[in-house]
C-alpha cells in the first residue's frame, strides 16, 4: 500500500494504477462496514484507492469535528492487505486559502439530515466532487447507513455527468443490531445498550409494514413511541419517506425509506431500512 | 468532423479520440474569436472537441436566451476542417427533469457581471463543470473578453481539482477596435458605430495609465465621461479592479483589470483590458 498526502502525490500514484479503479472515501476510524466496501472495491476493480479525510466543511459549528475519532495507525493496518493507494490529505491541502467553490444539491438536501444539519450536504457534495476529480475512479463505494448521503452523491454524479458509477452497499450491524459507525465509540456501556433502540424501532416498522400497515403516520408514531420508552434517547427525527425524493409519505404505496436520527447522550446516531 | 447530440454519444466518440484532447465550449454563432481558440486547441492537442450549447441557466429571466443568435449550418462549416467532434446537446439533455445540482463560486462572482446578472455565474460554473466531465479534455480554451468568466472557470477547476488546464486567449477585435462578440449582430449600423465607445474608453485608460496615472477613481471617471459622450450608450459599470480578486482598486499599484459593461440600445456589451 502506497500513501499520498498531497493532491499531486495522489495524481502521480493514480497515473501508475491499472484500471478499472475502485474508490472508498472514508473519514477513517474504520470498522467492518468500511472494510466491506473495500472488499467489494477489491473484487470489482483492478486497483483500489481509499481516502481518509475528516472533512471539516460537512461539520456544523457545534458538531464533533474536533473530537471525531481518529486512529491512523490502526486504519492503515486494516487496509494494508487490500488497498493499493491510501490518500491522506490534510485540511489545508483540500481547502487552501481562498477556497470558495461549492457543489450544492437542492431539493433532497432540505429534509432529514439536511434539515437537522444545515450546510452538511454542501460539505459532503463538495468534498466528494473534489475527491472524485483527484482520484478519478471508475466506481465509488458508500454505505447505505448514510442513505441520504448516498442519494445526494448519486445526484451530484448524475447531474454533473461525473464519469463514474456510485455503488451503495448494505449497512453492517453489531450482533445486537446496532449499525456500525465510527461514532459508536462515543457511547459508554449504558448508552451502548440504549443505542439498540434505533434498530428495534426500525425492526418494529418492518414487522408492522409486513403485517399490512399502510398508514405512514401510524408507523412514525409507533417508532417514536418505542424510542421514547428509552430514557437515554432523544429523537431528532423519525421519517417514512419516498426513497428517491425523501418526501414524507402519507400512504405507503411504494417501497419506503424508514429512517431516524436519535441522540443518545451527546452522541447523534442515524439508521435506516427500506420497507419493501 | 463527427457530431454528438447526447451525452452518451459524446462519451462514445470521446473514447475513440487520441489524446491529449483540447476543448472549446461555445454558445455558437461563431466568429474569428472562437476560431482562434479552436486553432490554438488544434495546435496544442492531438484531438479537438467543440461544443455549441446556448446554456439557459446562465441567462436571467429578462435576458436574451430566446433571441440569442443561432446559425448551426454556418457554425458547422466554420469548424469542419479543424474539429474532430462537435458536441450539440439540447437543453433537456443537459438539464433533464429533476436536475438540481449547482456549482457555485462565492466571492469573485459578487462583483461586475455577477452583480449585474444574478445567477449568471452559477449557470456558467455548472454547465462548464458538466461539459468538462462529459468531454474530459486535457485543456480547455476561453476568450479573455469574458475576463470574469475566465476567472470563475479557473477557480472552479482549481477549487474542485478538475483534471485539466484552462487557457485564456486574447480578445479578437474588429478593425475599429470593437471586441468580437456574437451579440454584435444585434446592433444596427448606427449602434455598431457607437459600440466602439467601449474600446475607445479602454484605450484612453491604457494611455492615461502609461502616462503615469495611479488614481483608479480618476481613471474610472475618465472612462465614464468618455462613454457618456456617446448618446447611444448607457453605462452599466466601469471598473478598475484587481485581476484576481476583482476587488476595485483605489491606487493602481499592480496590473489592473479595466472592464466595463455598456448598453447600446437593447444590447449589453462588455469589454476589458489589463493595464500593466
Amino acid at each position: 500500500m502506497k500513501t499520498a498526502r498531497t493532491v499531486a502525490e495522489m495524481r502521480a500514484l493514480r497515473g501508475q494504477l491499472a484500471g478499472p479503479v475502485g474508490f472508498v472515501p472514508t473519514m477513517g476510524f474504520l470498522h467492518q462496514g468500511h472494510l466491506s466496501l473495500v472488499d467489494r472495491a477489491r473484487a470489482e476493480n483492478a486497483s483500489v484507492v481509499v481516502s481518509i479525510f475528516v472533512n471539516p466543511t460537512q461539520f456544523g459549528p457545534r458538531e464533533d469535528y474536533q473530537t471525531y475519532p481518529r486512529d491512523l495507525q490502526r486504519d492503515m493496518a486494516m487496509l494494508e492487505s487490500s488497498t493499493d493507494v491510501l490518500f491522506l490529505p490534510d485540511a489545508p491541502e483540500m481547502y487552501p486559502p481562498g477556497f470558495n467553490t461549492w457543489v450544492e444539491v437542492a431539493g433532497i438536501t432540505d429534509r432529514l439530515e439536511g434539515a437537522s444539519r444545515p450546510g452538511h450536504f454542501r460539505g459532503v457534495a463538495t468534498v466528494v466532487a473534489k475527491l472524485f476529480n483527484i482520484v478519478q475512479p471508475h466506481r465509488a463505494y458508500f454505505g447505505q447507513k448514510d442513505a441520504q448521503q448516498l442519494a445526494v452523491i448519486k445526484k451530484v454524479v448524475s447531474d454533473l455527468n461525473m464519469p463514474l458509477e456510485v455503488i451503495g452497499l448494505p449497512t453492517l450491524r453489531e450482533p445486537d443490531g446496532l449499525a456500525m459507525s465510527s461514532r459508536n465509540t462515543y457511547l459508554n456501556p449504558e448508552q451502548r445498550r440504549a443505542a439498540t433502540v434505533l434498530y428495534r424501532a426500525l425492526e418494529m416498522a418492518r414487522q408492522s409494514r409486513r403485517s399490512g400497515e399502510r398508514d405512514a403516520s401510524r408507523l412514525r408514531a409507533g417508532m417514536l413511541a418505542l424510542v421514547q420508552q428509552e430514557p437515554q434517547a432523544r429523537v431528532d427525527y423519525v421519517s417514512i419517506a419516498d426513497p428517491n425524493t425523501l418526501e414524507e409519505l402519507e400512504e405507503i404505496d411504494r417501497p419506503a425509506l424508514a429512517s431516524m436520527a436519535v441522540w443518545i447522550g451527546t452522541t447523534r446516531l442515524i439508521d435506516n431500512t427500506v420497507l419493501e
